[in-house]
């Protein structure tokens, strides 16, 4: 094979994203086009075409969610905790800002008014411009109420009765003020904030790279809440399985039965969250329940959960 | 842990593998330690030590197989296989290098004999020597019959029947012999291999990186066998989930009973499968099974499959 | 400085070029911020600022200028060619988007018109918009007369007699259209637009990477002009030394005094070219020299000087 | 072209070294075959064969010397001071474990005995058996002695008196013995070492990414020398040209004759250095100088330059 082949082939492929799962390890996007580049009040903001996962919103340098499967994420994160209750009418959202977790809320008949926080508003214009087809308009729906704050002190401060609260965070990574939404104080203002069925749902990092994160997580939720759920499943863009938590004061999600999913999703249009998906998600493998065993951290405002 | 900590550690990582996924998108491995690097007749062997996964083998570049998660592959590989079979006394195993397979064969009591065909015996010694703890002394067991050779020949040239019959191959890389471990003729010769309750499986690809190729596999076998099952588990060492074909003449995996399943692992020390895993490992989610159904392609002799 | 600053600073250096200088070899160059990406008709252009050179251009993936040293690379194309001729009156530069070469061409008291070719006219206006720092106001300088045009039809067509013709061209890379801007064919036409003192000069790649297409730029300017000089300089950015070829009906640059060089740059307020500059410039390494020796290669329309 | 096409070319060179030159820029060297990975006491050893510059000495992560390109930088080492000396006959070398420092000593006729103090004996069996081309059978002359010890105790300890000093060393590098290799308290031994008309050369870091440092150790030498040179060349495998400081008694190397250089240089089989060469080295741009100007650092045991 002559010379000049091999290099035309490589001629696009020079700008990359490097990820650093640890200054070990790192993965290496191939970028097709940058859309956007630039700094927010709260986090710097990437949206760009990689090759692997088409247009890819990165914060702060890690992938937050790609075209090719933001579904997966965002059907994983929203579904399970909205047939936990019953009927949710009233929906919190804290963070989010791509609008995909509206989007999928949204799709729930039953839902009368959401209320998305997000601190960070010049993100929000950001994902509409650039990243639509996330949002799909969810953002126009008059159920929505879109308010740019604190989300910790909105659930502190809301006098207002939420049938389920959704949080769509950052990690708690160091030096972010993410870290202040993971703790067992929070977690008891998400409780008072929710009515008496209340279900809450949390991503809750890697179950790979950051498994006592994922334990301390279900750890601190089940301090306050009487029944909490680790579930987890495979993200490509991630690189690894990634991990919920879902917390409830009454419903199992894991007594679901399969009618009542199959009916409340019917028309839902989901490419990945059915009654199957719903019990496997709940799956946590052998040798990761063991080592969660060993794990006792509990993620407290004195004493909060970090990761570097 | 300090930041001088681990500013020290990455200090030291600047020996790298670059694993390319693709020429736009690469993972790179950090080195503590290379143990041994080389050329056998058939293949690079890489051994090192990675940061993230202890003892790594690299052949050709590629992961095959780490410290920190060579069970999970091994132990899905094995024991589906194994189970739906009521009662295994033979098995074959085509490939499996490293004696992991090997290992978790042998566990189970009713095995009398088991022959691997393997075609590079200089890869053998290596791992023989460099990586004990995956075969963990499997290679003395009295049961076991080492032959070096061309595994499809062996499998059409035996006149020996195998209860089970294990293809531990790597992936049907252009321009490697592997090619014609993938195809209906050579699906044909492991069935006829096989006993009157025969079960074949067979490693079968990345389900996110060549879903083209795990259909395909999928396909041809079940152009030969009358039950095949697809199933996947994710190794965080691939990035990925992973893919897995069984193929049985008579008994279907996914009708094994969970007390079966539990009464016969009982005593075999596994980290990973248990009769839950073994359920969910068969999950396939729907935007897949989708996907699965959009692509026809069979592979043969004449026109295989070849990943690229 | 503090190891916590060095992290925190790494932390940020997530997005980067990865330039292959050959499908073995790479540099990557971790990027603070992302002024421009797009493609014109004819490249791709990335003004990106580099944590170690500054503001950056890239075309096509590859460092053309930067901040940081973009004067050492002027100053050498441009000066050893306007001091060989006693007195540049008219001047051609072909390529030179920039406007960098233009501004240093400008500083020449004895300059009364300057002639710039360029292809690519939005490039042009990227680099007035993003990079004035390049140009320093060099575009609106009445002496300048701008054309946008395919650099070799200009030379062949024009009636103009020019006293230096500068060709600030990107390499003659496979499937770009610079490759007939150095065969000999070229090279007779640059010697017919020249007035009768006249100086020719091109960049001619790296010395490291390409001696032998340095080595065939030489050649072939040799069976045009009566002297050729082939020179140098270390250019941070581009890791290696870069060459020029010096071309001219009478004068040698060789031969120049000290004391005309300081003369006519004392007022030129320049970084690095100076009289002693000059002389170093010309130094060739005899190991360089005895490979040059080695190597016959002429560009010709027929059988052009491509780079892989 | 296909995609098969394109994957095989990488096929071979997925290791890769990759060294840091910041934490904001790095080099990635592909690898085609390593020759030794290990560890002695005092440093990282990686003897490999890169594509781009043969076999390849990286120690502590850092390219030390190659194949390719190891006679520029050893030549540029030894023979300005040993030329800027009348008539060399007992040299000291400090480092130099390759034992190319020592090979270029020997050449001269006048040489009649060397002692080279190496502290690492580890690595110079290692460079013995795996980099021959390096010493060229020079540890076996009977004019050497060698002698494992800490070069800076031998400085100060030996009685003897050396007409040439050869320093070479490993940079400052945070954290590592050779800071106190750098400070005007060692140059006061060195000083004392040296008979009459006493020659040192020093390794004196990068003058691209340590300018500070290469200044810094001219500023020191300049405190116990009456004579100190700075000069430099482009080392292809450093990327960047490489800093040298040469201090002397007596003579200065700027006022040595052409004539005298081609005389003793006549019968030493060198590939860069010669009369020519000798002149170029000692250039320093404009730019540089006026950096140089503006720094005022000079290296002491209680206030040791050191690079991060």
């Amino acid at each position: 094979m002559s010379l000049d082949k091999r290099m035309s082939t490589w001629h696009m492929g020079r700008l990359w994203v490097t990820e650093w799962v640890s200054p070990k390890e790192a993965h290496m996007h191939g970028l097709e086009e940058i859309i956007y580049e630039g700094r927010t009040k709260y986090q710097h903001v990437l949206i760009a075409r990689t090759f692997a996962f088409g247009k890819t919103l990165f914060l702060d340098g890690y992938v937050q969610s790609t075209e090719l499967d933001e579904a997966i994420y965002h059907e994983a994160l929203v579904h399970p905790a909205m047939l936990t209750h019953p009927s949710p009418r009233k929906v919190a959202i804290i963070g989010g800002g791509e609008g995909a977790t509206l989007r999928e809320v949204l799709k729930h008949r039953s839902v009368e008014r959401v209320v998305m926080v997000d601190i960070d508003s010049e993100l929000i214009e950001l994902c509409k411009k650039f990243l639509p087809e996330w949002s799909k308009g969810a953002f126009d729906d008059p159920r929505v109420e879109l308010i740019f704050s604190d989300g910790r002190r909105f659930i502190e401060e809301t006098g207002e009765k939420f049938d389920v609260i959704i949080l769509d965070l950052t990690d708690p990574a160091e030096g972010t003020p993410g870290i202040k939404l993971y703790t067992k104080e929070f977690y008891e203002a998400v409780y008072n904030a929710l009515s008496e069925d209340g279900v809450a749902v949390t991503q809750a990092t890697s179950i790979r790279y950051y498994l006592f994160a994922f334990t301390a997580i279900r750890n601190t939720l089940s301090k306050v809440f009487p029944k909490v759920r680790p579930y987890k499943i495979f993200i490509p863009a991630f690189l690894c399985e990634w991990g919920f938590m879902l917390a409830s004061k009454s419903r199992d999600p894991l007594e679901l039965s399969e009618e009542e999913i199959r009916e409340r999703i019917r028309d839902l249009d989901l490419i990945f969250y059915d009654e199957e998906a719903h019990r496997f998600l709940f799956w946590i493998p052998k040798f990761v329940r063991k080592k969660m065993d060993e794990i006792d951290l509990v993620s407290t405002d004195s004493n909060p959960l970090i990761i570097y």
